[in-house]
């Protein structure tokens, strides 16, 4: 069966089914099938709104991934964006243009994607749009809640601040680039760290935040264009996945670009001011490994010139 | 200039450029250009989300219309679905996806309708994704704020209530079928009924509401299935604007179904328990033409049979 068959009003009512079916949600007031949803914060919380899309050809394609996983990573992607301003989540919308050919099933397989990661994480479906286009693409927006004052930001990184990450880098490139190579498909979903954005803003020493969804490199570049600053990092101390290299090596690929320039990992990237709290100290406080993998310094102290001990500047 | 020469980032930083344009608002917090916005509400107010979409070859041609207008047009029927719920608005996030070989200045001429929109009813361009795409998509998600139990739904509508729809009905599609009969592009952009939402909020007679988006029929049908009703509707009771049977009939069409089924106008229709206010009591509270077109019914009270004095079933 394709989309053609269901018609518009199928694909709404399919769509307010499935969201249905979640656990309610005490921050859902009205859900999916009115105007618009409303959501209850908790007095002294802020809003917090991002959108983020994945289009066919672009993002995903239906011949490399299943479309559960499409719909899976579609909502991580949205709710890294919360994790890495401190919130929590609260429910998201769905805008979904598909041609009148897609079968109903890839359909029905994002949608259990976005639901797995929307129970996962206690994020409602509260609301959708259908629209027929020549290729298909998920548009979701995501609301969260943080404490008034409380939400990190990319603009607070000073020099002398260390910078650290969580977790390790470079799966989501290397899975990307076996797809690429007919050699596999692309199966993993990284998990957004929802819990540990949350610990982190609730720690003044943190100065700045953001998630690794362009690649470290580009995404440290972020931070510090910010405030007109400099980096110094220390490739190797970017903790890796378990035998990486040596999977690197069967593709025949250079693990450091994937590691320093691969995206899509959804890790935190955080600047901390002063001395302390140690890696060690944050990975309690965060439920999660944290590497310390350099420091911000001033502009212009070195930045593109080649450095001692294998760091790099920024 | 293509988008192809303006590349990714060149792009992101037009559109948030021309967001800091705007005039600052007190409700964002922390607006365009961190990984999500922050929006405030006041105390005792709940968040309201919805989306929307405009595809280029399904709900505009940029043949038919500016740009400009394309833009407008998208913000507004977002904005419209706040209205409906009676919400006022805080922000909105853009996903644009869209070819390499799309000229820039379509890209300017929809963010400056945006914001034309965005100005207009206060309502800042706090987020955004850009991504390639085969044809140009424009999805908004629009947060508002309505006081706590204070929204209006399609739910509350019981038999007995009577209908109301505020303005005229029919100019959206009398200009769509003008248009598609290449005389004369689209150029009418309708007003979303923000105030006369928020007033309507305050009526606590007021039972259901919702915007006029697919054609009175089907958002009436949008109301009446919430609650398994039906509905007496008087057709000539039914606002058109001025000199519009004239102009369809220039163009050879029945004036009937573009008032009946035409969507797009986005007014507000909605339903009153008991006998007041009255249609002119309620125009002065919501500061816009209303008029009384039907009553609800019980479902089975001879739906789908012809009634005298050219009364419709639904």
């Amino acid at each position: 069966m394709q989309l053609a068959d269901l018609g518009e009003f199928g694909l709404i009512e399919r769509i307010e089914r499935a969201a249905r079916r979640l656990s309610k949600s005490r921050a859902v007031a009205i859900g999916i099938g009115d105007d618009a949803a409303v959501l209850r914060l908790r007095p002294g919380e802020d809003a917090v709104l991002s959108t983020d899309a994945m289009v066919e050809g672009v993002h995903f394609r239906w011949t490399t991934e299943s479309a559960r996983n499409v719909g899976r990573r579609a909502l991580v992607a949205n709710l890294s964006d919360l994790a890495a301003m401190g919130a929590r989540p609260l429910g998201f919308t769905l805008a979904l243009a598909a041609p009148a050919r897609l079968p109903v099933r890839n359909v029905d397989g994002v949608l259990a994607g976005l639901l797995h990661e929307a129970s996962a994480h206690g994020c409602a479906l509260v609301g959708g749009n259908v629209s027929a286009a020549r290729e298909t693409s998920i548009t979701l927006a995501v609301l969260g809640a943080v404490a008034r004052g409380r939400a990190l930001t990319r603009r607070g990184a000073g020099p002398g601040d260390r910078i650290f990450v969580t977790g390790r880098l470079g799966s989501a490139a290397l899975e990307v680039a076996r797809a690429e190579r007919g050699r596999g498909r692309i199966r993993r979903v990284p998990t957004p760290r929802l819990r540990a954005g949350r610990a982190l803003a609730r720690i003044p020493a943190v100065s700045a935040c953001i998630d690794v969804s362009d690649g470290l490199e580009a995404d440290l570049r972020h931070l510090l264009d910010e405030r007109g600053l400099a980096a110094e990092v220390d490739p190797n101390a970017v903790p890796r996945p378990p035998r990486f290299a040596a999977a690197c090596a069967r593709l025949g690929l250079d693990p450091d670009p994937l590691v320093l320039a691969g995206g899509e990992d959804y890790e935190l990237l955080f600047t901390v001011r002063g001395g302390s709290p140690s890696a060690a100290a944050l990975a309690r406080r965060l439920g999660i490994e944290v590497a310390e993998i350099g420091r911000v310094v001033p502009a212009g102290s070195g930045r593109g010139a080649a450095s001692g001990g294998g760091w790099r500047h920024f």
